[in-house]
């Protein structure tokens, strides 16, 4: 699949029934006044944030805008400032002018998400962090969630969808289910080495019978050194995992001369929650992060005419005319 | 389209692509050992809410639990309480334990929407709140969110893929766009109502060019009895629209005898905002939401495994076997 | 006028009857008993704050203390400090004794005032500061007030009896009453255009009738290069004037070719509003100040008599003999 | 001196000179214009509050209103409320345009200090309640100041001036500078006793030079039952009056007999610290209030056109039209 | 051993090396001057709590004051009020004075103590509640921090001297150490069952080496009936105990048929904690307190000359005389 | 007596009647199992702070440890930092494990005294802190908050038993009581001149009858050079003890020539309101401090086996084996 494939804008989108319906009334009353002017429109975010989707709105504009409308942008991936022009589209506006919410639509949301991994990502220093968070929305929409927390630098993601998207591999360990399925964490992770492609790392969840350092031990015992990791989960009920349960696992892992065995936290990790274990020097090895990126509240993002035949105009609360932003790169 | 057809699944969830991968690995396992354990799992929500999603949910079991398998539930719409569960679901595990993150997932973001809008609405007291915020999503995902917050009790939504999921027929109004290519509001909304089909409500938006009380008076003028009301949408930068501001609109077009004018509000209207209003006593006709419920947070579901071939399981923090919940009702 | 007319001692004043009784009853019961001490009294204030009021205590103090009396003082318009002696008086306490409470409070309002414009004024970098606020105080009073005010640091005021004590010329614009009564504002200014002195400045105020913007535009067509510059008093019903209406005003100024026009902003302006129009570097000319001004709680000054033939003596609180400050200078 | 008199506008108010310049230039325009319309205008306040200077707008509007012209007001000391319509006027706005300043400008101040003063006098409950705070404002305004303190609800106020405007005797003690020229406490008030007119109340100031109880006990000695009371004033560099303080000073006074000795509370005294006095059920005879009222911020007012030649107006932000408010009685 | 011995000052106590050394000069002083006045002392709390050390108090007075002397008080172990007067002394100063020292440190601590054990008891409602402080406070005083718990409603506290002075049997578990010596949970209990008395209850700390749920039911399948109960003292670093913790443990013991077995809880237990459980209704049969009791701040009390030789005195600051409190008993 | 004797441990610590009784209950089951395992245990405290009463478990650790045990401990007087490793014992359980509630009682409270004695000392730079606290305290523990007291850096304290322990000589001045029962000031301090060894500073308690600043001029006079100071204890019914009291007392006394007269604050001193006194340059010359230091909270102290029979062993929560601290010495 190429990224042409990836990101195609979908025959909803494409046909306006995902668009605001007055922008349709828009266009059919533009077309019965026979006015087809050319109009320039400015794209901007209400706060600070990491840009995603715009490869995705590229290739929708591409299709509609095309010949003879011209687009600028800030490209993927790349730091916003609140009110920073972040698309101009140019151009008769009864050809672009429907797919305005599908287009702050995808910007809005797939930068809410990257902004929030982000964030986690610049509080965990150089540890990586995996984004786990698919669970927390619909599946429709899952694999653009993984594709933006991997823009806003997450190093992995957890569906194939969403892995696919962001031209990596899945991530993932063995879910609870199984353990309670198998009734043994030993037995489960046994079953995991014996099963899946040797490729696939071999990480233990650890919290789901046993005490936490307990299991370690215990896993480590059994697969020697084609363990690669351990997972803790604890729940919150009992008191999460904290940067002085992984001191422990590490020393009693260590201990034990089971120096290269991983230990991988997950359970409520946020921004704040890394800062934490990073301040006490908490021997992490990586970060699974869900509702902190799944949950993050999208980026309003706002379009205003600027400029109609070469007019500069604007709505009352708005400077008329093009907002000069060196950073905007020709995308069309 | 029938209610089946609205909310079937997708190909993409149905193949497991969607799912955290560590499920496929499961099942994989799972297959490889031979086991096969009759599984009840229990699903809950991380905090209360409005429920929606339910009912796609029961059309993806029923295709993949079928046959031997069996599932309760809460019905679509109602209250749910932090903790309590929502769903049950009894069967092969191998059947349907890669269908947890979509399950959650389709629960946890089409809940948060219909929370959040249910908070409008009960704020509204008994004015008809229209949801707007297509703009804030994924355009692939809008048409949930348009019929979350129809679930949630809004009155209306923009999309017609939303109107459409949600059984009814997409508000609008006129965007600044047209106003702003057709030079004058006045202009505009009387194009509106030689083009558009009589049976759409003349709503103008009047905050483009000139003061709100002016440009009321003026619209009012113009298509006398044929207009339905005034949309207000002043900008953050005019200081948004306050009570004082419905109030002065209303006697304004009261002393000019135009009672029969109602009044739209729209623009960074949030549960408080309401408040403000209600507490006023501004004569607002309707209110038009979108962030307040479009940035809505997921609501998280936890899905545990509670008891397997019979017998009270769980994992460490939670307490095994089944818990009664009376409310919930057989769906497969 | 002379400055000794400007500020000369009222009748009711010199005669003890705006003095608290107590003070009068002091003054019987020294000549009753023949006393007639040769004391020290010694004036400071409660906070820091600019001094004003002490040219009005100078000459009322060389009305009654001289033969005989001395006085030293910080000079008007200085910054003083918490606790700083400000004023020292040295000679028969008969004589002098009845005028604390009018020194007082003639240090005590009028200083309050103008440190309160000056913290208006510090605030607006170099932008001129007019003040407006005679309506919050009674008549009789209002003319200090505005001298206050620009020995605070304003560049006006608007009473003809204050600018008179300030030696400047008032300032003003034109009341939304004149607007009214006229029904237009761009009439109202050409009306002011015609009658009046050639040497007021055209100002019109542009938020009566119509958006600030547009009425901005028609003012300017109006007079042309005769127009000084626009108001904008914007009411809290419309979300008071913002920082972003000033650059949006300035913008469609500029791109109609009116750059000469100025920006003057009022209505509800203080140090924390002044300080954000200049954070988003909002381009206005002048700041219009009322009750930041007029509202300021007087500064409290106390005076110690510290020394009575030449022994040194102090109140239970209050340390005894005087206390030198190298800033007084000799004004009596 | 008649009410009349007591309140007779000034020259310079009726002169204008205290207007804001720019109702002048109005009236000049109007004049020059041949415009003499008919107008009303309704004045109301920022806050709630106690009414005061109404008596004062009334003697100013009859001097120049008559003959033709009308006003409507709330009683002098009523409350108003916030945004309540206090005063209307209904004439040739010519006539009476000049003097919104000087109107709203009276109504400001008094009712600022009246509201002030009955948040004291509230605090207090029964106890009275004595204005000492003409040391705080201008020694012109000081009257006003004691007068709106009367109308408040203070049961005495301290200058001569004062009392007359408010119709009663002037308060007062004796100072503590008297007390350091004689040198003793028992000394001053024998003095006081021997030349002052023996209708004036005998109250010793009692934290001069010695312990408050120490001093209480030996004025209560000298004077026996020609002593009306002691007045507590510690300086806060002794920590103040306390309600400890009081309780011991009535105690000490009662075990030596002296129980018609009264306890009069100053110094700091404002409606917080009194409602901690009534709560620890000091036993206090009357407080002294200084600069919790007069530095009391003036009540906004604001006066709006709302109707010109029976036609209702307003300016933005304002509901044209007369506001009905059956509280008004006809003044004029 | 009977109370007088319980309770009899020490030797050091009545030499008067324990108390302030002014005390002993004031005696010298008074014995050199031939002064022996009869003084009334009273002593009152700086807060509200419960009295506790009264008793000891009354022995120690009982030695000192006679004959000749009295004394009255609020008895041991009920609720005394900010500034109440809990003991009234009267009799030969020569002879009690010395003693202020030592009476007040006794009720201040104990009291101290007592009221923080009321606190935690009231919060538990009718949970019994353990106190294990000891270990916070000096061995020498140990005892009477435990018999000041007990006065104040613990059932049960952890030393054999602190259950002598209290009147009831000592109450423990096993200690870690023990455990951790041993090398197995299960082993330990099973050791303590061996060799401790039989009327010892056999409760079992579960937390040392695996998780709490799972060593629970592995202790109970070792001890069955004879099992009183299982301890949770989770340390913070893995979560201390939590409400859902205490409710799991007690599903999985009543599932596998161990509904007898109790659960204590201990580790950072407070007040506040408590509430905590009741809230969440976690089935907790006992609390083990420590630092909430033992780090109680001691309750000044304070100890007032208020009459001598039947003359009402005091220092400055306190009223004179006997305060009357109908509370107080003779109890000398 | 010498150091041995001052901190010999009593012989209900060395008979275990203190412990707490599981400790009693694993040693019998050692006992009976015929276990002598070799232990290694480490203390570490809960917070930061300063170490007081290593010195007593050095004592008792000698006695019951020997022969063929060893410890470590950071030495009396030291910070600490939290968790940091305090104590290391090492020898045979059974001889030192009954121990653990004793050791940990005495660092807990002793060095909860010492830490608030540092903080008052460190607030105060270099003026002399004298404590004064033992009227909070039990009489039996008394002499350890003394000694406790001196180890955080108090220049003084008040008890014989307190001062022996420290090894210097107990600091007073008069109480109030004795002022009391002769009837006045100065004739008490002239007593305590007459009666009271030479070698005991003369310092006048000033705040009984009068106000301070007389009281403290009338015992000058009185006593002239054999004055060494006075003490302001001013009650907080009279606003307690403030930075501008001390200035006029200082004030006062250097015009009146007594400049040689100490000024000794106390009174509800505590860090803050010496930092008060330093921040405003009071001429405080020393502090008497009470419940600051005596009401401080004990620091919890943890011993946790880490290592048995050379094996590194610990509960979960803690990592296993030794912890080195290079500050550790070899104290048995």
């Amino acid at each position: 699949m190429n990224d042409k494939d990836r990101f195609a804008p979908s025959e909803q989108i494409l046909s306006g029934e995902t668009a605001d319906v007055y922008f349709l009334h828009a266009r059919r009353i533009l077309e019965a006044e026979g006015s087809d002017a050319d109009v320039t429109m400015e794209v901007f975010p209400a706060r600070d944030g990491i840009l995603c989707g715009m490869e995705e709105v590229r290739q929708l504009l591409k299709k509609v805008l095309s010949p003879g409308g011209e687009a600028w942008a800030i490209p993927e991936g790349k730091k916003i400032e609140k009110r920073e022009v972040t698309l101009r589209i140019s151009g008769s506006y009864r050809k672009f002018g429907i797919y305005e919410t599908a287009i702050l639509g995808i910007l809005a949301q797939e930068s809410g998400w990257a902004s929030a991994a982000r964030s986690c990502v610049e509080a965990a220093g150089g540890t990586p962090v995996i984004h786990f968070g698919a669970r927390h929305v619909h599946p429709d929409i899952a694999a653009r969630l993984e594709y933006a927390a991997v823009v806003g630098g997450c190093s992995g993601c957890a569906t194939p969808a969403g892995a696919t998207l962001a031209g990596i591999e899945p991530s993932g360990t063995i879910p609870h289910a199984l353990i309670l399925c198998i009734g043994d964490t030993v037995e489960a992770i046994e079953a995991f080495d014996r099963y899946i492609d040797p490729k696939v790392k071999r990480i233990a969840l650890v919290d789901t019978f046993k005490d936490e350092a307990e299991e370690s031990l215990r896993v480590a015992r059994a697969l020697g050194d084609r363990l690669w990791g351990v997972r803790l989960d604890t729940p919150a009920e009992r008191g999460r995992v904290t940067p002085e349960l992984v001191q422990e696992v590490r020393a009693r892992l260590d201990q034990a001369d089971f120096k290269h065995v991983r230990i991988v936290v997950s359970g409520g990790i946020d921004p704040d929650r890394i800062y934490l274990f990073q301040k006490q020097r908490a021997p992490v090895d990586a970060f699974g992060v869900g509702s902190a990126i799944s949950s993050a509240a999208p980026i309003d993002f706002t379009a205003d005419i600027k400029q109609i035949e070469g007019r500069p105009v604007a709505k009352r609360g708005r400077i008329p005319g093009v907002t000069p932003n060196p950073r905007l790169e020709r995308i069309i």
